[in-house]
């Protein structure tokens, strides 16, 4: 029989359904090649990108060069622009805006074949400083109402090329699934007299135990309970923090080490699959929004949404979040582990290690 | 510079960004290889389906045995069952009830390689008398609150058969998509003093003129002003009805007449692209949804959602909806044209055309 579950915060629910049991190996596993040729996130091609916004480079080189380790660029094609006024039009039915915003690259390394399960527990400490510099620069613009940073990793997960990167877009609304949790949070905190449905969600997960993948002094990662995808994660910040920007230098080095271990688990696991993987957090230029705790979901794209999900925004997931839990958190082969490892030990010396900035 | 637009109904904004220019043939053209070997939907083979729910067939052809030209049968592997008490359980953080619905496929012709596009205007008239029929019958059951119809045409829209078939599927719950497009809807009835958005919709595109794809005495088709997909189309019946089952017998005939045109045009435009199409329509079992209008959702499957869009549900859309209307209406090439017209004519020989019944 299976199960309807409600989102933890939103009015979403999700069927999970394992009628068909399936192992790893039943899940897509379609690795679409990616455009070949020169690189344009690759060392020594920085001239091929528009001019850089910021970069973590040693000291002496010159932006726009080699000596980099993590770099900021606007995208060559930007889905909105920084140039301009806010300008909003609604005539009888239809309401539009221009389109200002911002729309970021942040190349996560020169090495154009390490992902983050790949790459040294530094170098993942430094991304997340770009994200958190990156977020805390562009909230200074009083346009922008939201900023997210997300990743698409593989074709099957939109990614166009194949370096990995992250992005960072800044828009000038809040969006429809990031008002729907505030909304959710807002009324918890005013029911509840005050507290923070992200930090119950921690404490009874860590209560009922089989949802939990891993967990550090700083961070929790769990499989949602209402998990809309096979193999989704969700990563809870243990201290009450509304912004990402809060996070602390210790929790940024958790962080890193919790990134690192539920990326190498997805990879071990199911081969390295396409994936996306984006942080919540605070509007920015609005109000507070003291009853929001930030967290990063990471969701897998290994089975294919159809007309049921886009015609009900309803979800069937096959896979229950119990039993993803318990292969993300081990029990995986030996010999598939050494593997990764290898990667893990080589993946540094294609890297130069970034320097005290 | 891109624009941003909001959903007529809905909170929902999208991007709408032609920063490249894309041609049809730019658009994702993959068709994924479904599995071969015996079709269970094909004539002869109705023994490997469950037990037939209800088919159109010829006088004194039995159950579950040639004869049919359209069968609906229980889906096999169902997301949610028939059988059993709505429950509901609350415990802190979580919310679940057990799976129960139901869960059709309606098996749209014995051809096993005729999807709408190709299907005599007769037959499309069945297919749409057979959903009409289900959604009165399911909507009998009082555990349901909502039924929604729709279809998976290819891999890449998540259908796992090649032979055309739409799914039915009756859930305990009112899905968040229906019940934003309620509420939006309930909102303009009450601001407007007992308007229908929908009606607004039709006559203010139809005064727009630029985003109408086809139009006859009883449909209107449009690509959306705020289209989250590139080619994304809607079906609006000119009467307000809140209901599809209230659709009468010409009603029926030009939606089928629509439906092809649609599909035609996308079979044409893009070389038979993966698409979904579902059904939007008052719940059952509730009160009355006066300010509702049904409508049709057509959204072809050629560009691949990101982690921006999982993250925050505000699209990214590379094509205009007036681009898309106007390759979509016309200015086919000739040939191209003819080809489709003669796979059209020579569809209906595979097929027994229905009898009165």
């Amino acid at each position: 029989m299976s199960e309807i579950r409600k989102d933890y915060v939103t009015d979403t629910w999700v069927v999970i359904s394992e009628e068909r049991a399936r192992r790893p190996k039943d899940y897509i596993r379609t690795h679409l090649k990616l455009q070949n040729g020169t690189c344009v996130f690759c060392e020594g091609n920085e001239k091929q990108t528009p001019p850089e916004i910021y970069a973590f480079r040693s000291a002496g080189s010159m932006p726009d060069s080699p000596g980099w380790w993590i770099r900021t660029v606007p995208n060559k094609f930007p889905a909105l622009r920084i140039e301009g006024k806010q300008e909003r039009v609604t005539s009888s039915v239809f309401s539009s805006m221009n389109g200002i915003g911002c729309h970021e690259v942040i190349v996560e390394s020169p090495a154009h074949d390490k992902p983050i399960a790949l790459l040294p527990a530094i170098q993942v400490r430094e991304v997340i400083e770009m994200y958190k510099f990156r977020l805390a620069d562009l909230s200074n613009d009083r346009r922008f109402k939201y900023i997210i940073i997300f990743e698409n990793h593989g074709a099957e997960a939109g990614a166009s090329l194949e370096h990995p990167h992250s992005q960072v877009i800044a828009t000038p609304i809040i969006p429809v699934h990031v008002a729907s949790e505030l909304r959710g949070a807002d009324n918890f905190f005013t029911d509840m007299g005050g507290e923070c449905i992200f930090d119950n969600i921690i404490s009874e997960e860590l209560k009922a135990g089989k949802r939990v993948v891993f967990q550090n002094s700083s961070f929790v990662c769990i499989t949602p309970f209402a998990s809309k995808y096979p193999y989704e994660m969700m990563i809870l910040p243990r201290r009450h923090m509304p912004n990402f920007t809060d996070i602390s230098e210790s929790e940024v080095n958790d962080l890193a080490e919790m990134l690192r271990k539920c990326f190498n688990s997805l990879y071990t696991l199911l081969d390295d699959p396409p994936y996306n993987f984006y942080i919540h957090t605070a509007p920015v230029n609005g109000r507070d929004y003291l009853f929001y705790h930030w967290h990063l979901e990471i969701t897998p794209r290994v089975s294919r949404l159809a007309g049921f999900e886009r015609g009900t925004g309803f979800y069937i997931n096959t896979l229950s979040p119990e039993t993803a839990a318990q292969m993300l958190a081990g029990e995986q082969s030996e010999s598939r582990q050494s593997t990764v490892e290898n990667h893990v030990a080589t993946a540094g010396t294609n890297l130069r290690l970034p320097e005290e900035t």
